[in-house]
């Protein structure tokens, strides 16, 4: 499934390739070198270098002197020769962030998600908050490459439109993509908020140690990034990764166990519920206003750290639950690597993670036997946000095996 | 995940690209009509043509006039250029296939799963009961490319073993693929029976329409074969698709919901046991023997058939929770298209794919609303048997853009 957005490429197969073998390298390097990690002829990699040198992609970084014979020159990324917006429109925050080619963040800044208001109002809120980010961070309007925008699902990616997502009542079949591009005046694709953190990790994160991995997404919602032999996987309408409609046992693993959908059990909304409904924390005020729900959250966090019994039942009990549906998916899967991550991810990692490991590793219910690498991303700042960003990178850099016509 | 055996490749990338394109082709075509779906030079298509000839993989099939000029040669798959061997190692019964190049079964045996013996005594039996099938069709033993083999999970494909299968318990750690080799002389390929059922499909299904989709394989077991963008998906270790681990709730979708997983639900011997429980059909003699329990399921379906109420309950339960598990994966996956199949589909398909399909098409728990294509394989023959044998001639026929060194 191809988004619906084909932002303009930059160059031809051959530059995208040079290009991406300059981005991987951490060190400048020589036309020699990239024509033998390439595999492209040196005259190609000559050609390709000096277009990309026009284009203000890359930028000469010193000579190498190899004994005797001429210096070679070197090459390295031209990091702010481009730049890409994101948008992670989650139901509590908005978070914006400019990166440059590097994928460094340049600027960011955020917002609650503003509790009236139609979407198209929203939409023109969005517009002007990335117009400020982008005046603030000094960026040059004509670099930037475009949007991205990761919003919780279902979607309909290919013409750009929110659905009918259960975290967004007041948004249902909106245009986002061309609303924005209207209201901005770039590109704009639009990505679920897993996928787009699972972009992050392939781009930006040391975390990722294998071509197969879940990315478990913590938000407002659950949800899971699939990348399977190195690439994203969307699904048939772009909507995989709804790991909140598995189904888990509530009540341990021994007989007679109730069942329900993970996210009907392990969002932060249905815990602070459980909460409420043991005690151990008073209701949101208001009742249904994520931002009073995250207040409340993070106050049985609070409890739990204090040693309050209840309090941390609650939350084993989630962390139980989010275990036994990844043991699922890594059988159905066959997974080796599993990266948290998400909103609400690093409020709850100290506690969740060794639990959630200890499930995984341990089930007598794991059809494999073999290890899972289980951690939480490293990447910095709002993971979807970024990720959202990356897309608009790696859209318009990655060289595309399947764009390659062989005219051998 | 790439297998581990390298099966003989036949030629270069250039002559699999041009065999492909005449074996996609049911009617014979031209070098012209090749160079145009290929985007391949006439004159590297003229060499690959007249390699492939001299290979005996595709035959000369006539002329044809367009206007005036010389008339063009066409040419078409040389079925009997070659052949593969595949065995479907199921717990109650061996199926074993010889194909053409087509995916065209040649000649076909079974026999009963023999209830002692060690793995290598059986082993020695596969060789046996091939070298007589060989025989027995006729075909030409220096055209035989090799042989798949599928089983019960998990495997270590990488390797050629067989792990510890619950459904094969005499078998455990046992190197079936070079145990195997060393019996027949030829080259073997392990894969997990819903994979090898999946890529059956891939070859030769009519049934598929899209380029994702999930094959629900019911025999012995429960498992999945998975699709995604056109390419079978293996996993980190080759044991994608157990859906027999999905938790499923057991009453209905009401509350208080107990739960428990497909495979100990929803296969044959679990859905014997319960009409056992409820004294609708006798005990299996002996009590686990695969064949006993084939006999009881067989006689539950017939009690249906004829109307017992407590048989058709105990049937459209499993059905039921099918179809829970699959809503589930539709939405992890965000699939379009389900087939089915596996040896005990067949009897059940009557009674369970309009029932599977209706729940799975109106489930309140689906997180996307597109339709999904449902439909039996339509395959005939053992459907992972012939997958076994497809992964052979996929393995040595088909172009691998991966394989592809740029050198433009």
């Amino acid at each position: 499934m191809r988004r619906g957005t084909n932002l303009p490429a930059v160059g031809t197969f051959n530059h995208t390739v040079v290009l991406d073998a300059i981005r991987r390298n951490t060190e400048p390097v020589s036309r020699k070198e990239i024509s033998a990690t390439t595999g492209l002829a040196l005259q190609t990699v000559r050609n390709a270098v000096e277009k990309l040198l026009a284009d203000g992609l890359i930028t000469e970084a010193g000579k190498r002197i190899n004994g005797p014979g001429k210096p070679e020159m070197l090459f390295e990324l031209n990091s702010e020769g481009r730049f890409a917006l994101g948008v992670h429109l989650d139901p509590t925050i908005i978070t914006y962030v400019v990166l440059d080619l590097r994928g460094r963040i340049v600027a960011e800044s955020m917002m609650h998600m503003p509790p009236e208001g139609e979407p198209e109002e929203i939409i023109a809120t969005i517009g002007a908050a990335l117009d400020r980010l982008i005046d603030d961070s000094g960026v040059d309007r004509t670099r930037i490459l475009g949007i991205g925008i990761a919003t919780p699902g279902p979607l309909d990616p290919a013409n750009g439109v929110i659905l009918d997502p259960p975290l967004l009542p007041r948004w249902r079949n909106v245009p986002v993509r061309d609303a924005l591009s209207a209201a901005t005046g770039f590109p704009v694709i639009l990505e679920g908020g897993p996928t787009a953190a699972a972009i992050a990790e392939l781009w930006l994160g040391g975390a990722v140690a294998h071509d197969d991995f879940v990315f478990f997404f913590l938000g407002s919602g659950i949800g899971f990034g699939l990348v399977l032999d190195g690439q994203v996987r969307r699904g048939s309408s772009g909507n995989a990764g709804s790991g909140g409609t598995l189904f888990v046992p509530v009540d341990g693993l021994g007989g007679g166990r109730r069942v329900d959908m993970l996210g009907r059990l392990a969002t932060p909304q249905f815990v602070v519920a459980q909460a409420v409904a043991d005690g151990v924390v008073d209701k949101p005020v208001p009742e249904n206003d994520t931002t009073a729900i995250e207040r409340q959250f993070d106050r049985l966090l609070a409890l739990a750290d204090g040693g309050d019994g209840a309090a941390v039942r609650i939350l084993d009990r989630a962390a139980d639950l989010i275990a036994t549906a990844l043991v699922s998916t890594v059988n159905v899967l066959d997974m080796e690597e599993i990266i948290f991550g998400g909103p609400f991810w690093a409020r709850v990692e100290e506690r969740f993670l060794p639990r959630i490991a200890a499930i995984v590793d341990h089930s007598p219910d794991r059809e494999t036997r073999h290890p899972i690498r289980m951690s939480s991303s490293k990447v910095h700042g709002d993971v979807v946000a970024i990720g959202a960003a990356c897309l608009v990178l790696d859209d318009t850099l990655s060289p595309r095996p399947t764009d390659l016509l062989i005219t051998v």
